[in-house]
């Protein structure tokens, strides 16, 4: 209930106000006045990063804006969405701004410079004292039901995975000294985790299709599960197919690089199904935007998830680590 | 970065999710997807609350779900929009939910019913673990270029508020231990506090009458200096003309009170100004609505905001107060 030393007016207009189109009043009155494009939908999404939870609280503060705006493209990628305005909630303790002076223009120039990259205009935001926290909320348009989403996977579809997984979750195993990386697989590894690349441009290009998709924010299991369950459907996937990148392939077979992989999070790839008659066109999308795309499994008639290995045997430890996020 | 014993999935599931209109896909997928009305543009804010600096940890979780949509409503009402979705970025404190098991589905709750009475539909929201931080988006609807904005007040207009002012202010003075109210003046101040009502169809119904609107949540000066410098215009108010509760009239006109009513903030009442032809209209609404709505002075040319009492004078104290608020 105390008076900040933090004007808000301030932070916002000298860190975060810059020009923009597309919008008809942006930051500075009580609220953003916007003209959606006509006959299009609207897809609103929301994400928020608390410091120790979803970030250290030493997170370079550039990579941290970076990575706000990112996780919540994942999430228009995810539905096939035209990322478009997005407004921003920041809780700064005031002790963070002053034994780090720049860290607010630091994090305003990691956020806008990735909005700037997608011609996304900053509309609004608040900023308020307290313990560090970062709330994000992103509108995207899409053509009138021409979306994608979780419940409209078929038995028979083809189950896809962009990218390579696991990295954001070695590195973080590393910065917590569970595992010790070398320097340079760190460097490979730490891109994962602190400047994810969000899919916007494919999912975008997978309407029409792919008959569902989520992003890989919460790991690769739990989140193809998520899909199952929205669309009363079985999943077989085989554990070779899932991509590993080069730093991965070292540590597989061990149950550590199994659980990065496929139960890891962060990693902000697509997961997405679709039926086999699709592949071709898929795989041409996969060459025009230089995105990894595989296929590591099936969608079935029934429910659950099994992991299988090239013989067709069951992957144990890795069951346990669904169920466990499926508790 | 440690596993959260909340289930994001559940909390949202079981307490958030209730049927919705106007929603193609609601709680549940990477985004929600909403269909605006065509040829309306839309109104975007977000309002964040943080435990400690706008509320007390202990307040009730009822009126405080129901206060955190009601601040954001008011925002809606300042620009005359008509609140149709909203999303919620709940940060919860494991400590909080195991002490208080409650707490979630009271908080739900509140929100629900306010945003049930406005036919508002939470579309999707966060949930985290962490220090306890409320973050809630709102999205209106408002027929193109119709809409109040700050920077519109013109010389000559009226300066008029809505409703009594410095009720909250009053009940956190209490609540702080500087001031002791009696029980019956306190239960009137606590609603002003904890269950604030925002001006939301009075702002729809000022659209077209009113140059300029804000709503007060910082104190009525720091506000109506919002609209000054927005606009460039003077203003004069007459400290007597600013609507006292009867509670605050018996505190007038000490230093305490005068801070309250002119400073105070929280009060989520409308500041608007409008022109002199507008009168009889603009109290036809108040009439209508059955809300209070009285002219407190006028825009002039120039800068600054100067209150004066019925003889003239210049209320000193006051001016202190808000440059205290512009510095």
């Amino acid at each position: 209930m105390s008076e900040s030393k933090l004007s808000e007016f301030d932070i916002i207009e000298r860190y975060f106000k810059r020009p923009v189109t597309a919008v008809d009043i942006g930051i500075g009155d009580d609220a953003a006045v916007i003209s959606p494009t006509p006959n299009m939908q609207l897809a609103v999404s929301t994400d928020t990063l608390v410091s120790g939870k979803h970030f250290f609280a030493d997170t370079d503060p550039y990579k941290l804006g970076y990575k706000s705006l990112a996780v919540n493209l994942s999430d228009m990628a995810a539905m096939g969405a035209k990322p478009r305005w997005v407004t921003l909630s920041l809780t700064l303790s005031e002790n963070l701004v002053e034994s780090h002076p720049t860290w607010v223009s630091e994090f305003a120039n990691g956020f806008l410079e990735l909005a700037q990259t997608y011609q996304i205009a900053l509309i609004g935001g608040d900023t308020t004292c307290g313990a560090l926290n970062i709330g994000v909320q992103i509108i995207g348009e899409i053509e009138k039901m021409r979306y994608l989403r979780r419940d409209g996977a078929k038995p028979g579809d083809d189950i896809w995975v962009s990218g390579h997984l696991g990295g954001a979750a070695l590195a973080l195993k590393h910065l917590l000294q569970e595992i010790k990386l070398t320097q340079h697989e760190m460097d490979a590894c730490l891109r994962a985790l602190l400047t994810p690349t969000a899919r916007v441009e494919l999912g975008q290009r997978l309407v029409g299709l792919a008959h569902s998709a989520i992003d890989i924010s919460d790991g690769l299991l739990a989140d193809l599960g998520h899909i199952l369950t929205s669309s009363k459907c079985a999943a077989v996937v085989t554990l070779e197919a899932v991509p590993c990148s080069t730093v991965m392939k070292q540590y597989m077979p061990s149950s550590l690089a199994l659980e990065c992989l496929l139960a890891g999070g962060d990693d902000y790839e697509l997961c997405f199904t679709a039926p086999k008659k699709n592949r071709s066109e898929i795989e041409r999308i996969a060459q025009l935007l230089q995105v990894p795309l595989v296929i590591i499994g099936e969608i079935k008639h029934g429910t659950g998830l099994s992991v299988i290995d090239t013989e067709g045997k069951a992957v144990t430890m890795v069951k346990k680590g669904y169920d466990h996020f499926a508790s």
